[in-house]
C-alpha cells in the first residue's frame, strides 16, 4: 500500500483510512485459510468501516496525544496513528450492534448490516428465515470487529510502557460505552421521560465514548501529567454531551440528505433525547401527549414529523437545548484555554469543538 | 476473598472459579459508579459465568502450560491462571450469542439471557417488545463479556515477554472461534448436507477453539519450543473434533437430565452434524428423506426424536461417529505419547482426552 504523502496533522481521517484498509490487507491470510465464505463476511466488514465515518474519535485521540506533547511523525507517532486507528474498528462494532438492536434499516444511506444479509439470504433462495440470518450475521461481524479493535490496538507496536499506560483509559472506554447502550435500552423501556435520564444515557454513551477517553488515551500514550489528563476529561464531558445534542436535533430536524437517515428517524425510533424529555416537560399536556402518540411509532408520516417538530419548537425544548449547547461549549473552551496543552493541538480541539456542536454539522 | 487451600493442579475448576469470582467482585467499583441498572444486568452476566460450565478450555490451557514446563505455583502460575480464567468469560459470550442466533431456549438447565431478560421485560410491564429487549440484552452482555474477557487477559500480572508470546495464538482463537460460528451459519443457510462441511465447521467452531489454541496459548506462556507447540497442535486437532463428535451425539442421543437441554435439541435446531451428515449419505432415500423432515423442526415430539434416533442408527451413522471418535482419539494419545511432554502434565492431557470423549462424559 502506498504511503499518504501528507502529514497525519493535516490529514488525519485520510491516515486512519490507510491504517485501516492495510489491517483488512494484512488480515487475508488468517480469513483465507479459514475459507472464501468467511472471506466474504470479512468484505462487507471491511466495505461497512471503509466506507464512511468521520473519524471522529480518532481524530480526538490523535490531537490528545499531540496536545500532551506527543509527536507529529516518526516511528512512534506511526505506531499511535495505527493504536488509535482501532477506535473505528470499535465503533463499527457499536454501530453494527445498535442498529441490529434498533432494527435500523440504513446506515449511512446505506442498508444496515442485519438488513443486507437478510436481502443476501432472501435473493440467494438459503434456507431458514433471512431476518434470522442477518441478525445472527450481525452479531458475529459487530463481535470480529470489537476482537480486530482489540488486536490493532494491542499490535500496533506501541512501546511498551505507552501501552501499558492507556490500557486502563481502553478498557474503561470499553465498558463504558456498553454501560452506556444498556442504560439507554433500559430508559426506553421504563418510558423515563426525565431529562435526567437522557442525559445519564448521553453521558456514558457518548461523552465518555467520543471525546472523553479517546483524549484520555492519547494523553495517556504521551505520558501526560495528571493536570492534563483532568482538562481534557472535563473538556472531553462538555463537549461530548453537545455532541449528543446536536446529534439529537439532527435525528429531528436534520435533512436526510446530510444525515443518510429518513427524516425524524429518532422520533420513528423513539429515542429518549434530552430534546424530548424537555419537549414532554414543558409542552401544554395535550401536546406532550401528541408527543407520545408520535415517538416510537414506526409508521409516521412526513407529517406527522413536520408536526412533532413545531410542538418541540413551540414548547421551547429545541430552543433551551441549543442554548444547553452553547453552555456546554463555551464551558468546554474554557476548559481547553487554561489547559497546559502544546500548540498547535490547542487551537485544533477548539476548531473540533466548534464543528462538531454547530448546526451545520 | 478467602484463598484456596488446595493446589492449582488439583483443583483447576474451582481456582478458575475464584479467580473470575474476584474478577467480578474488583470491577464493582466501575459498574457501581455507572449506576445500579448495569449492576443489575451485570450481575446476571456473573451467575451466568459462576454458574456452571466445566472450565474445559481453562483446564487444557493450563495443561498446555505444565506440560511445556510452566511452574505449578508461586506468583506466575497465579498470573498465568488469571489469564486463562478469561477464556471462560469468551466462553460466556460465545454462549449468550450462541443461543441468541439459535433461538435456545435453555442453556444449563436454565432460561438462556435473552430469554431471561425477556421474561424481566415482561414481568415488569415494561414498554417495546419483550423479545426486543432480551435480544438487545444478550448482545450487549455478550459484547461485555468478550470485552472483560480481554480485559482479564492483559491485567493478569503476566511478565511481560510470556504475554507478548501468548497474544498471537489468543488473538488467531477469537477470529477462529467466531469464524466458525459463520461458517456453522452458512453451512445450516445453504442445507449443505456434505461430511465435509460439517468437519469444517467442528475443525474452527470447536477444535480450534477449545483444545488447540487452549493448550497453544498455555505453551506460549511457558515459552515452549516449537516441537512442543506443534504436537500441542495437531493433539489438540485431533481431541477438539473427537470432543465435538461426542457432543454431536449427546445432542441427539443425551439424556435431558445431564445436558440441561430437551431430548434432541440437535435435531429441532437442525444442527448440520457430522452425525447427520452420514445420517442422511447413508440412509435409504426414503428414510434420508424423513430425517429431512425432522431436522429444524422446532414442533418435534418424543416419538419423533425416538425414531430420528433409530434411523441414526440403523443407517450406521452412530457406528461411523463412534469409529470416527475412536480414531481421533487414539490419534492424539499416540502424539502425546511421543511428544517432549513433562510429567504430569502428559498424564492429565491423556485423562483429558479420555474423558472429554467417553459416552457417559
Amino acid at each position: 500500500m502506498r504511503a499518504l504523502v501528507t502529514s497525519i496533522d493535516t490529514d488525519l481521517p485520510g491516515h486512519v483510512h490507510h491504517v485501516l484498509a492495510g489491517y483488512f490487507a494484512e488480515r487475508r491470510a488468517q480469513t483465507d485459510a479459514i475459507g472464501p465464505d468467511f472471506g466474504d463476511a470479512i468484505a462487507a466488514l471491511s466495505e461497512f468501516v471503509l466506507g464512511g465515518g468521520k473519524r471522529v474519535r480518532p481524530t480526538f485521540a490523535w490531537w490528545g496525544w499531540r496536545g500532551a506533547g506527543g509527536a507529529a511523525d516518526g516511528p512512534t507517532a506511526d505506531a499511535v496513528l495505527r493504536a488509535l486507528s482501532a477506535l473505528e474498528l470499535l465503533q463499527a462494532s457499536a454501530l453494527v450492534h445498535d442498529d441490529l438492536m434498533d432494527s435500523s434499516a440504513l446506515r449511512r444511506g446505506a442498508p444496515t448490516v442485519h438488513v443486507a444479509f437478510a436481502a443476501r439470504h432472501r435473493a440467494a433462495g438459503l434456507r431458514g428465515e433471512p431476518d434470522r440470518f442477518g441478525l445472527a450475521a450481525a452479531v458475529l461481524l459487530g463481535d470480529i470487529a470489537l476482537a480486530w479493535a482489540e488486536d490493532l490496538f494491542l499490535t500496533a507496536g506501541l512501546p511498551a510502557a505507552a501501552l501499558a499506560r492507556a490500557i486502563p483509559p481502553w478498557q474503561a472506554m470499553r465498558t463504558e460505552m456498553l454501560a452506556g447502550q444498556y442504560i439507554d435500552l433500559l430508559t426506553q423501556a421504563h418510558g423515563d421521560e426525565s431529562p435526567e435520564a437522557a442525559l445519564r444515557v448521553d453521558r456514558w454513551k457518548t461523552a465518555a465514548y467520543t471525546v472523553e477517553r479517546p483524549l484520555h488515551i492519547g494523553a495517556a500514550l504521551a505520558g501526560a501529567d495528571p493536570a492534563v489528563i483532568a482538562a481534557y476529561r472535563r473538556f472531553g464531558a462538555d463537549l461530548g454531551i453537545a455532541f449528543q445534542l446536536r446529534d439529537d436535533l439532527l435525528g429531528v430536524f436534520g435533512d436526510p440528505a446530510v444525515t443518510g437517515k429518513p427524516a425524524g428517524d429518532d422520533l420513528r425510533e423513539g429515542k429518549r433525547t434530552l430534546l424530548m424529555a424537555l419537549g414532554l416537560r414543558h409542552a401544554a399536556p395535550a401536546d406532550a401527549d401528541r408527543l407520545r402518540t408520535y415517538l416510537g411509532n414506526p409508521d409516521l408520516t412526513d407529517d406527522d414529523v413536520t408536526h412533532a417538530r413545531a410542538l418541540l419548537v413551540d414548547a421551547g425544548a429545541v430552543a433551551a437545548v441549543e442554548h444547553r449547547i452553547t453552555e456546554l461549549t463555551t464551558a468546554a473552551l474554557n476548559t481547553l484555554a487554561t489547559a497546559p496543552i502544546t500548540a498547535p493541538a490547542a487551537e485544533r480541539l477548539a476548531d473540533l469543538a466548534i464543528s462538531a456542536t454547530r448546526r451545520d454539522r
